[in-house]
């Protein structure tokens, strides 16, 4: 947390940005993009717009504040040792666990919660999809085969989502809307609108046998990794369906490959992978009523940039008033 | 229509059920369903429930009501001279026209309607799907093909619906929900309440060049027959994405698979052909960015018997009191 109020930083802020080059350039963050959204509520003292391949050392080391996609946490730690606040443009920070570089004087927030409408909508279709057993349509159609196993209706069906952040949670509110039924799984065990029954993790295998479509939307941290072994597809019901949103570690995929090929699951979905692009000879690619995504799940280009510069511009308010800022990442939970 | 409201059969019918053997029993209308049904305003002086394949024509002759699937209409013009009432257990009934074969005291009913909320949710993520473009990612997994496309969300998205009747109506309040913008196409031209702006078929081309996702939802009839050929397929965007869940023949399927082999088109989902099943060595197993579905978008096994049952209910209902019976085919429009 930001520690002074008083501190002029806050209103005349040394401002450096960071971007990688040849990347999308919708998630560009450019200097019209920080005036645009900051100007209401500081004015710059300084404003360096770089690619990460031509750094400005000296900017670096004087600013007060970073705004980048991709962290260089060696380089941030060694140098940039003026930083009270660093804006990641990215969700998921856990590649930059443990959080041992980062000084106790800077708070790190992330993107989290940028991705709403988006995940919510490729939740609910991919929800739907996995309720239509779409994955194994689209495997019998490699084989011209045509099977018609008729569905009931999408609403009651029971959906478990583990993870009910800001992606689970905007997932959950669509799917609620549908009439799903939905159970969720968090590590505070709090209440959401949307959600039937919240739980905590302890009780993730008895709530797996009473799932139909499984929802990973959880951060990627010690305890989650490997979440989804051989034990825990077992558990699930005859047909049931997954996705995956969450991050690529989550899931063993040699026991979801195994579990999609005896016809134990109907189907998986999956959006990330432990390694993107996810390689060409991966077996994957074709394993029977799985459908590959390539990590589009939750990022739409319109507005990206400046919906993550509508954290920053609210920190920096909240800074003024002394309030906790939103998004910061702690440091234990790595999320 | 009914003519007479005193008519004895309508307080003491003579009922004829046929089913087809082998077919999904979700599907047969059994006894009890009929007695569920219809105890409550009629009281059956003969009620006979056979397979087609051991008719009792006998009964046949007598019977005022007919409730079946699929209607022998030979037969039914030859022989079931009494017949005030025809249930078909189908919505359409396209293959039964020309209706010379009907006699002008027979009302014949078709099943429109009990698909709405079946029809809802698929259509719902179909149009999701061809907006993130899951036709073209399925068809780069065939190939280990990893391209990230990012795209931005479906709400604001301009949808056409060609048809704005029972299947149509059900998709566009599930479309307006997730905030597609919905442009409808009827006949009549008559305002729905979620259809932003509804038009009449004259005006059809003029719309197409404005439309992000066409869905097909109208009945197959000679106006309709063909309706999407090369020059309508090119007079979408490029980028666009077609559903079709009206009838395979409303689709000219050689232009579809030229339009998407070129590029024009993003993506298509079939869910109706021509013949079906879909031959084992039908190109449209093959066409890049085409997804094959079974014929399942508007069928839900969980209560179809009952919904069904319920139109005839109320029609007897309707006929005590004289008013017009509800989805009675108009042997003109054939629908």
């Amino acid at each position: 947390m930001v520690d002074t109020v008083s501190d002029n930083w806050i209103f005349a802020p040394r401002i450096y940005v960071e971007n990688v080059r040849g990347h999308d350039p919708a998630y560009e963050v450019t200097t019209e993009a920080i005036l645009r959204n900051l100007l209401s509520v500081c004015r710059p003292a300084e404003l360096t717009c770089r690619y990460s391949d031509e750094r400005d050392m000296e900017a670096l080391q004087r600013a007060d504040i970073l705004v980048a996609g991709r962290l260089d946490t060696a380089l941030i730690a060694s140098k940039a040792k003026s930083l009270k606040l660093i804006q990641c443009t990215s969700a998921g920070v856990e590649k930059y666990a443990p959080f041992d570089w980062l000084r106790a004087s800077t708070a790190l927030t992330n993107a989290s919660g940028v991705h709403a409408d988006k995940v919510g909508e490729f939740g609910l279709m991919a929800t739907l999809m996995l309720h239509e057993r779409v994955p194994a349509i689209a495997t019998k159609q490699r084989h011209h085969t045509w099977t018609r196993q008729l569905r009931g209706l999408a609403a009651g069906r029971r959906v478990l989502i583990y993870g009910v952040g800001a992606l689970g949670g905007a997932v959950a509110e669509r799917l609620h809307a549908t009439g799903f039924r939905i159970t969720g799984i968090r590590r505070s065990g709090g209440s959401v609108a949307v959600v039937e029954r919240m739980t905590t993790p302890d009780h993730f295998h008895e709530e797996l046998s009473k799932t139909d479509i499984l929802i990973l939307a959880c951060p990627l941290t010690p305890e989650t990794r490997g979440l989804m072994g051989n034990r825990e597809f077992a558990a699930l019901p005859p047909g049931a369906g997954v996705l995956n949103i969450a991050r690529g570690g989550v899931i063993d995929h040699a026991a979801l490959a195994s579990s999609l090929e005896s016809g134990h699951l109907s189907g998986a979905i999956l959006d990330v992978f432990e390694k993107e692009p996810l390689p060409t000879d991966s077996r994957l690619w074709d394993v029977p009523n799985l459908m590959v995504f390539p990590h589009v799940s939750a990022d739409a280009p319109d507005g990206y940039v400046d919906r993550c510069l509508a954290i920053l511009a609210d920190n920096l308010e909240r800074a003024k008033a002394g309030q906790p800022l939103r998004n910061e990442v702690d440091r234990q939970l790595g999320y």
